[in-house]
């Protein structure tokens, strides 16, 4: 849709003394309207929660922000002027968004290839770029990468027929974990498979029957101690800074609680982690904010579980518990500018999910939970509550680990309808 | 304007899995369209850069703002969806606009109070009320006020004529400061009068021609050693919070530096001048966030300055040097939710004014400011440069004052290019 006509007024003076107004106009501006400043335009592919969170520091920094949204309702939307909807799988569409904006960048991986290919052939700066996205999209393209790298991973298969599958699983001392190398998110597209047999040994059956040419990816389940997380933020002169490793725990296969940094994680190991984030960014050339999921294991290895290139649930701690957000840092390193601080403010913070539950009408909770913890910050994603659906965060940072999680803990718990007291 | 007509589509999940798409469609949302999870919005009159600064905490909270703006390419119209354009002072257009909100707040002091009566009237919740807002509306109303109230003041008179301003001089032992009652701010509608005589005596002479049926305001000019700044936030039910104690220092009657806290200020000033602003918000029936301007003087009193009955430029160091800054403070407020921890985060905090100077193009200063000072948050309001228009502020937290304050001066000097190394 094109951009409305404006009308023109007086100017007033900032603090509003005004000259002749009419009555109550709606002008979005638009892209075509330019910032004072000489500021930039980024255009975001994506309009959910991570999104919607850019936005704060958008603000802040003075840059402007234009989202490809899939929905007019979507939780970005709600926040952000510019929020026009179309498919970001249609090169027209994408194209057209693109032409508004200064650079390109994502909340998911899900643009195809292709089309981000044409993107840059078209001059569009597109960070991250299709071929570190590449590896994002694709996980057996990122295990064959890391591997070649020495990068530690579990040990994994390509496996596309049953027979692959049950020589791989007889290989192993435990389980192993299948998974569709495309499209998968917070568990879905992943099978858990203590022993291959019965029902499990069915449905993978059918699973691998309905794989693409590539079959599918086989991983050993690994008996980690914990899950870690390294964040990274890369820009594309290379800069890169890297945030505490947080310790992070999952529930049914959703990130759930992140506690930062990791308690008790040695100086050794905390490096060892930080330095396999900063090696994956660096070497799959990395734009923005990367998530590396890694296993902790018993006998103190580090194994690379999963790659996210965008903002990561595993950073949202950094809103209120780091110098620079992980939110702020994609923006400054997709636009090229110097990255910010990354430490700690404080000795610890937690954040917890807040999961669709009990309640519809959040607003009420919400409120009892401000007015117990005047400290905790409690952030909402204005989306339509269903069950299990992540529609916000509480965050808690402070001196005491075990104050921090049970405040934390609480409030999350409180909110969505879990506990009444 | 009219909403746009939406266009039913398939939703798709928070990632992207989305349905069929037509091509970019930009569609606004409106206050019609309902927020999920039963949240409210926050109307705000005024569509400055404190209006802009209210959008971040906003999304956060998953509260949504509308802004009656002065004009379409405001700061506020560049954060904020729905920011219609309609004159403050106008009954129709502030009451259609007060329709689609929850509560009707503020960030300038100039809605006439007929128009706020006939809201409240109406049932419109209007935070803070016009009694409160009258005020600050009205520097003689609030020095009779805080006069009955026994609450510390400069000397002062009302003086409608010109022998009555000479008198009130002759009986101060230094200089005094002519105020226009109304409509004043940063530094406009004061005159200051070190001797009254000669060109002073004669714009004296024309300020109190101009001069409303109620005169001016004079007050003695106080010899003080610094201004401090008590800010406090209070909600309907009467709760309040009060932050550190600030001090500020004024350049050509605008803010330009704070520091927080106060360097060397006593345990017991601070508790003074605390309880001052407390009293304030509570006698005056203030809700939402409170400014109060002091001098302190050499013999250790403290006198109250100016009010400021909305978020303030010396606050603006709670944005990333306290727990709640006193833009989601005063959203709180103002929606009767339970307020927030108002402690600082860093033993201290600088902020500095960026005004309008050299450069009209301030990104390239900016990315060379990020460069030389990653820890250094800089804030930019999306405003045309004018020279000496307040178009940013930066702000720098840690555990050395002088450090603190040495990078906040040359990050703001160098971007308004006051310095260029």
């Amino acid at each position: 849709m094109a951009s409305t006509p404006r009308t023109e007024t007086s100017t007033p003076d900032e603090n509003g003394a005004a000259g002749p107004f009419g009555t109550v106009r709606l002008t979005p501006l638009t892209a075509a309207d330019p910032i004072p400043g000489g500021f930039p335009t980024v255009g975001v592919i994506g309009g959910g929660q991570l999104a919607r969170m850019m936005q704060p520091p958008a603000i802040e920094m003075g840059v402007r922000l234009r989202v490809l949204a899939e929905a007019e309702t979507g939780s970005a939307a709600l926040a952000i002027h510019e929020a026009p909807v179309g498919d970001h799988r249609d090169l027209a569409t994408v194209s057209e968004f693109a032409a508004g904006v200064d650079v390109i960048t994502f909340e998911h991986e899900h643009v195809p290839g292709p089309i981000l290919e044409k993107l840059v052939a078209d001059g569009v700066p597109v960070r991250p770029g299709p071929a570190a996205l590449g590896f994002a999209q694709d996980k057996l393209a990122m295990r064959a990468k890391l591997t070649e790298l020495g990068l530690p991973c579990p040990r994994w298969a390509q496996v596309r027929t049953y027979d692959e599958l049950s020589a791989f699983a007889g290989s192993l001392p435990g389980g192993l974990v299948l998974k569709t190398p495309r499209g998968g998110y917070d568990g879905k597209g992943v099978l858990l498979i203590d022993e291959l047999s019965g029902s499990k040994a069915l449905t993978a059956r059918e699973w691998l029957e309905k794989a693409g040419p590539d079959g599918l990816l086989a991983e050993e389940k690994v008996a980690f101690t914990r899950e870690l997380a390294a964040l990274i933020a890369r820009s594309p002169s290379g800069q890169a800074a890297a945030w505490p490793v947080v310790e992070s725990t999952q529930k049914d296969g959703i990130c759930h609680e992140v506690i930062a940094p990791a308690p008790g994680l040695s100086a050794d190991q905390a490096a060892l982690a930080t330095s396999v984030g900063l090696r994956v960014a660096g070497e799959l050339g990395v734009v923005g904010v990367l998530a590396v999921e890694m296993f902790e294991t018993a006998d103190g290895r580090i194994l690379v579980n999963e790659l996210a290139m965008r903002p990561h649930n595993s950073g949202h701690w950094t809103i209120d518990g780091a110098v620079t957000s992980q939110f702020e840092q994609h923006l400054r390193a997709v636009l090229d500018l110097p990255l910010g601080d990354v430490r700690a403010r404080s000795p610890w913070t937690v954040m917890v999910n807040v999961l669709g539950g009990e309640y519809e009408n959040l607003y009420r909770s919400y409120l009892h939970v401000m007015a117990r913890d005047p400290g905790v910050k409690v952030h909402m994603y204005a989306k339509d509550v269903r069950p299990g659906r992540k529609v916000g965060h509480v965050t808690v940072c402070g001196d005491d680990l075990d104050d921090c999680l049970e405040r934390a803990r609480h409030a999350a718990a409180f909110i969505r309808g879990d506990i009444d007291e």
